[in-house]
């Protein structure tokens, strides 16, 4: 994971799959058309992307990377990790296996199947799914992706800072991004390194970068809460630990309430329909957990749109 | 209404209110990320704009080109011209009085409500509260704003046109629109003159346009249908009428499954939530409507999102 690995990335995704990873908007914006006090706002709109969030660029990344054996790939995931997975494979033509607990919901179910996965609901939580999706990976021998936790993961989800860069004209003078198992924040630490102020956000009931600090290394923490769904992982990836640890000073927490008042305002306001995960960024300056000074421009990245819509009204 | 008063407004528009008229994203795609097989498709996502929708444009610009009496501004209408004119209204700070019919939703009256209007429920239908309107209009002399029959707003929607030129660096070869009482399309013929192919969409239960040239003239017709919310103006306006007959060859009806079937696309692989009327140019392109050739760039214009979510579920 370094600049080259990611300008690669960037280059292959835009030679050879333009149609299917999306060059998503960056929006500037005044800051008062967000209720925001600083001169200029940019809204990175990666909700956009394919499958409905950057993990699109990870999992073709990491596909991209190695052969892909006739077993197909395999992951374990009800959420945007296996939705990408499932795109990036029928995006290239080969089988997936999508492992998923029998409480996910069915439209999640139905929505992996719509994209040519097989999908095996086994277990009661996610562990024992992703046990049961181990264990078949060793009979296969499918190509196993990881939501967050591999390096070409990483790498992929670094090819949108490069972007925002590049479509900005320039570093914003901070990136706010949501965490979860932090493959996110991984990437864009990979990229802009010390040359912008990359801010790690988390919900209070899924703080693992947090609870990974106060420890002096990643441990288990209870998740919960409104992003759960997303930003849910039990214990922050070993890459992004490093990276962070590196390149990220500030890690923030955030109530629910601050979370699902800003993805409310999102639609409301600006009608862009995301995810809790997404809204973070947003929370957080309308919450002032982090405010920016009036000359310093702040990227908001807009990470996912998996939602029901329903929940929005 | 010329390409002179459109730069006029649009200057006006940056200058003083960039906080409240977004320059909406365009957002540049290979066809073949929307289904469609020409090499690109441009997206303009005016449903990004302030209200929701294009009308916000119109609106303002309208407000701006007179001396507002202390009566305020009045307006008839329970869809995005009320909304669009209660923010515009409050963006300037003055009254507003929206009269609406008893059909109309309460959902939308509370949101008139919350742009801080003063909202008269009063009549069966449209034609009644629009008579008692136009009654309290000249009783107050509040100024009346029109849903498309105004230079003002005709020339406020053009700055839409003139905003896509500058964004995208150049003329499209056609711009794909929505036409209710014909506003929007009013403007953007106003900016592009000949320049570029202008096509025309209504819904096939909402044929304004094409009962007029029909006619020969603008006459009255029955609407209904999954768009008449927006698009369901009962007789084409008289500006629209004549600068459609000047600049637009090509007017073309679509049924409400292909706009349907549109709006549901947008959401599901593109995460973009519109209304019905959004959706009229993508399904002008799925429903083979209207076909460009490979190398000829078309511009869809996404114009509103005043939709509630829980319909695209």
């Amino acid at each position: 994971m370094n600049r080259q690995a990611i300008e690669q990335a960037f280059t292959r995704f835009r030679e050879r799959f333009p149609h299917f990873i999306r060059r998503t908007p960056l929006w500037k914006l005044p800051g008062a058309a967000l209720g925001v006090s600083c001169d200029e706002v940019w809204l990175k709109l990666e909700h956009l992307q394919a499958a409905g969030s950057f993990k699109a660029r990870g999992m073709l990344n990491r596909l991209l990377s190695h052969d892909i054996p006739d077993a197909g790939v395999i992951v374990a995931s009800g959420g945007n990790a296996g939705i990408a997975t499932a795109a990036a494979a029928r995006e290239l033509g080969v089988r997936c296996e999508v492992f998923v607990p029998t409480v996910s919901s069915p439209a999640k179910q139905a929505k992996l199947r719509e994209l040519g996965a097989e999908v095996v609901v086994t277990g009661a939580a996610y562990a024992e799914a992703l046990q049961a999706c181990l264990s078949r990976q060793r009979e296969t021998g499918a190509l196993l992706t990881h939501a967050y936790d591999q390096p070409e993961v990483v790498t992929g989800a670094g090819t949108l800072a490069q972007e925002i860069e590049m479509q900005g004209g320039g570093v914003p003078a901070s990136v706010l991004v949501s965490v979860g198992g932090g493959g996110l924040i991984a990437g864009i630490a990979s990229w802009f390194e010390d040359r912008t102020r990359v801010v790690a956000l988390e919900p209070q009931l899924a703080p693992t970068l947090h609870k990974a600090r106060a420890a002096g290394e990643p441990v288990d923490v209870e998740v919960g809460g409104i992003a759960a769904d997303s930003l849910g992982a039990k214990r922050i990836g070993q890459l992004a630990w490093d990276l962070t640890q590196r390149h990220v000073r500030d890690a923030l927490l955030l109530p629910d309430t601050a979370i699902r008042d800003a993805q409310i305002w999102l639609w409301k306001h600006m009608k862009i329909a995301v995810e809790p995960a997404a809204a973070l960024p947003l929370a957080a300056l309308h919450s002032r957990a982090w405010t920016p000074a009036r000359e310093e421009t702040p990227c908001l990245v807009i990470c996912g749109a998996n939602v029901d819509p329903a929940t929005l009204a």
